[in-house]
């Protein structure tokens, strides 16, 4: 990798912890060194948002995170005028900055932008790799250190909110999952202070619910609730009522299904 | 409890009366104690909101709390630019301003905000927690001491307004229900100033008319509404013209329902 | 009653005349004496807004009426900031100048407001009884002599603007009908100028045709428009001419409807 | 009428011609005397606007028309605030300017303009005859000389936009429909300079094509239209072009319908 | 004619070649010299707007084109405030500068704008030739040489953009539709510089495919395209090519319905 | 070609690449003398972008390329005041610059823009070749050098979102298909470095995945996409990784889809 950074490196030491699925390491790498934008698919809390940051502290790049909603606009990331002393002011947003400066712009769950976010990403994600910024004028080449990562969580499957083949062409993506039983049940340690025996019994929980998803639950449990869970029960909490709080109720309002994830739970614990 | 405080702790004499159901009070303190945000389930007028500030004061943490609705949006929370003798000048919301000072900001019936309400609190509600503000290009890192809850009443289920897995799942879960007889009978007197055995027939109609919920009633009859109906009986006010104009009337508008309750109400005070 | 006032009382004198339908003078003095919040319900015209001013003049309060409408907001109750000399300056709304200096704020209609202002009420209407201002970073504790009444008209049935359970269950509710048929005969003649002889048939053909409600036509005749169709009398319209302009046509656009109340009218007068 | 009126009254002379189809005239001075509002309901083009500026002259009455549409807001009427030389000056609306110096505020069509234009009429429409500017914080009395006059037409039947009993309920009401045979003939002979005699055909012509209004068309052919086609024939045009021109064109776009007209013409001028 | 104008004549080399259908300019030059407002129906590119150009510049007038849209308001008729020098300045639109100065108002594809467009014309297309301007509190006297035209185009059915019949009925109506042959070819040959021999098999070309208009294809071949089609083989392009590129792929993207055009193109030109 | 400059020509040899399908560029050349509008439509990726580039460079005009999308208004093309030193300054957008100064503006994907876009291209696509700045009352005329160019894609079965036929029958229409294979092969190779050999069975795979868009897929393969797999291998990665992550991935989220788009591909590298 000889791209030419303008920005400080982050010393090593301070790389976050991440344990990799595959080969999504290499794979990002392989982007980067190509300036190819990635695409991250999987569900909640599977740890994402996390690789951004291994990768971006790996690869020594500043990263900027967008989480993405219904009224993101491309000017939140692009930038406007403001009134300053009387005057209009330009006030460059997160991608403009990313696009100036390099690093990684990271757009957290970019379905739920609105349709203009997508479309401002375009001429930054084919060969021109420019940014056009009507409002003044001007057309930012992006910094060879510049990257976009994006993200979207494909089990909700909403019609109104779909990435237009026009936009999900332009990325590399990789595909996520919830991580095997044996790195989960060390990341939750790590993560917990929680012995990994104490947390064994609560990802093997996990891994029987999620296998209920799309059924009584619109989603399986995140490996962060079962942080939450073991650090509950690290600070004293029975396990019983830390179950309940942290993984059972962030799943469900219906008493039935509530009544029938606390059984499972129960049997386990038994 | 280590966590240092940058604010003058509320003197515990002024801690509101507050009647646990359960583990709550154990449940929220690890919480706290851990970082960890909450989320409170339960119907209306149950004692969500009496629950934080119990609470707020018992850990003396200021509390700033946002009732969310329609038109609620993130900059509402996170401040916004004003006009100031020509100058546009940035003014914290009260999420910013707890995530700089520390305290609890409470955001009740969050669902009913919009869709940036929610993804705004991403960000602090995993292990980053840090709050950036695109605006002004800062990302605040929150204090120790800060503390995000947020409430709900799942007993409205509306498709439109649920909760995102994403979200729900950043969030340790307490669920809430109305009083047991007993402490609801006490805590209607002492808020009524009516004795207890002329609340007792009030909480057992409340219980009564509870069990309607979901078929002719909305909802259940809420303790607030007790405390009403107590203390204009309390006032002077017949025990029949109360009981109509603080429990029935409030419950529903049907002509036939109206009368349903009011003879359910005749016969437990024949 | 021994809350202090600052503000003038309202000398007896000018008590509008106010005709009671049953307990609702006593319902409303109680629910003042204890700070309780008031929700007025009933069909159009029958005379809500006039028992506020009533009850308003007689216990010596000032009151601000606000017709809540689509596009009413928050912000048009409690303020916002205007541009004067360079400077944004903070004006406070009806609601928040309430709040300050005391007395009745009443909205009338308050399902047609947008949802935000139900929400903006919650603070004031439980034992807190503040209103947080975001935008100035005040929270104000209401003068003792702070009173919210809002009122609705249950026969509209529409889904989309119900009051919500945790709004509902935060008053005391009082329900109107339209006047007794004596009563009613009295208020129209002593507003009309017309004797109470030629008043009487006006008011059994108003009560005859309000049997019809939800049938043929959607909402009852109306006091006010009995009030109309005396005046027009008592200015020397003949009874038939005045019938038709202040009560068939208010009601009802479709021919067949209008034949037959015309006809229903012209059997009472024959 | 004993009014004092503080605006210079029109010479009758200038009063615009109206020929009256029944009562309207008698009632709608019996309004005014006794400060009733009024409602005008009818078809488009019989002449409802022409009244009114009759009535207005002959009253010696300014009358401010505003054409209500489905983006006209209250603030639209009421007034609002513009900045001038750096600072926000309230500017009165129509019907704030009506309310201030007296005359007729007529709104025509007014189930067309948005839901805050019919409820800012409302303390302008009962016996308080108030006007509350929220903005300024002022609550303006109406002059005595001040009158509310609406329209609107009954044959769209749109569910989205009827006038709601609690605003039509506040209104004497007038029908009106085309003007008799007779009558009809004079007035479009005056309005185009065609002889009675040319016109007379052009009158039965209409007549006809009312019955078919509901079914083949959406409406009948209005006055306005007749004295068009009256206009084009006096100025030259062959009849059949100016009766294609003025009064079939205008009335549908489909072939069908355009053929079966244009058949019924012949037939009647043949 | 004898209306004064206040603005220079064209002279008369420079109109614009029109070639009549029927009576359409006497049509338009009876309701000029009456001041009746005209409208015309057609289908696209069949020259309503060449014949507003090629009547304003024989009548000697200045014509203002506004194209309609789902975003145009009322306001950008009139005109609106700007800052200017911290001062508010009221700046006419095309349709107020009109009304002062006299000329042509041509709203082309009326139905297309928002709804209050077509309502800022009632006051101005009735015997009071006025334009409320609410914003500013004057009302202008439409000058004598003030004309309004509009267009629209009958064969989009689309229910949600029709004209409201007290609308059209404010208009006399022109029906357009594609010339005959001998005249498309004439207009054809001159526009494009072909040779009519070379024009005429694709005036017979477009005329089969018209037929198939609501069939297959949307709308008509217009007589624009043709001239685009002539223009293309003139400048050297293959008959084929230019038959695709300027009839075939404007009027289709069906594989299906493009490939059985080409045939008939085939078939005619073999 | 004739037509004056007044901008300074691309040297020819910093031509992008571009390698025809058809008789896209003697189209294009022709349109662009004699001033027609072009539009382009194929499927995303396939090369307009790129097209309308090489075409710019090689007659020497500069190309503005705006990405359209639901929030782009005609303001966003024409241009808007702003504030600067206190006072409102016209600044132009990229539509108004190519209108004064020459050169290509072209409008990707234009269907997504809201409506007013299209219709400001009216008068600039008609023998007028004008624009009209409503907002500054100018009406500009077009310099010879300026040419629209907008482009679309069919394969999108949107209907609230087609061109209308007043809009597509103002260009000439290019429709642009995938490269054929030998073609594709190259330009594969050229672009991402890998040899034609190892390019040559990603190419195949793309042309059997092709075929199965309407069914399963949403969208065939893009030219862009198998550039991306193709840097990816030449970088090191595995060919069976490369494939998922830039073919399969981006292509669908479903399970059983991705299964079956993998073993094609396994087949095809077996």
């Amino acid at each position: 990798m000889t791209i030419a950074l303008n920005f400080p490196l982050t010393p090593k030491s301070e790389i976050p912890h991440y344990s990799p699925q595959g080969n999504e390491c290499a794979l990002f790498e392989s982007a980067w060194t190509r300036q190819l934008p990635v695409l991250l698919k999987g569900p909640t809390g599977c740890g994402k948002t996390r690789f951004v940051q291994h990768m971006a502290a790996k690869l020594g790049l500043p990263v900027s995170t967008v989480s993405c909603h219904d009224d993101l606009t491309a000017a939140d990331l692009t930038g406007r005028y403001l009134l300053k002393g009387g005057e209009t002011v330009w006030v460059d947003g997160p991608l403009t900055r990313a696009v100036r400066n390099g690093g990684i712009c990271y757009l957290d769950e970019i379905v739920e932008a609105r349709k203009d976010v997508a479309v401002v990403l375009h001429p930054l994600t084919d060969d021109r790799r420019i940014l056009p910024l009507e409002r003044t004028g001007e057309i930012l080449e992006a910094q060879p250190a510049f990257m976009v990562v994006v993200s979207y969580n494909p089990g909700y499957q909403n019609l109104m909110k779909a990435l237009k083949p026009s936009t999900r062409q332009r990325f590399v993506s990789i595909e996520f999952d919830f991580l095997p039983r044996d790195k989960e049940i060390t990341t939750v340690a790590i993560e917990s202070g929680l012995s990994e025996a104490k947390v064994a019994p609560l990802v093997d929980l996990a891994r029987r619910l999620r296998i209920l998803k799309g059924q009584d639950i619109e989603e399986g449990v995140s490996t962060r609730l079962l942080i939450y869970c073991a650090t509950l029960i690290e600070a004293g909490m029975p396990v019983a009522d830390a179950v309940r709080a942290a993984i059972v109720e962030p799943l469900t309002d219906e008493p039935d299904v509530k009544a029938a994830l606390l059984e499972v739970a129960k049997a386990m614990f038994a």
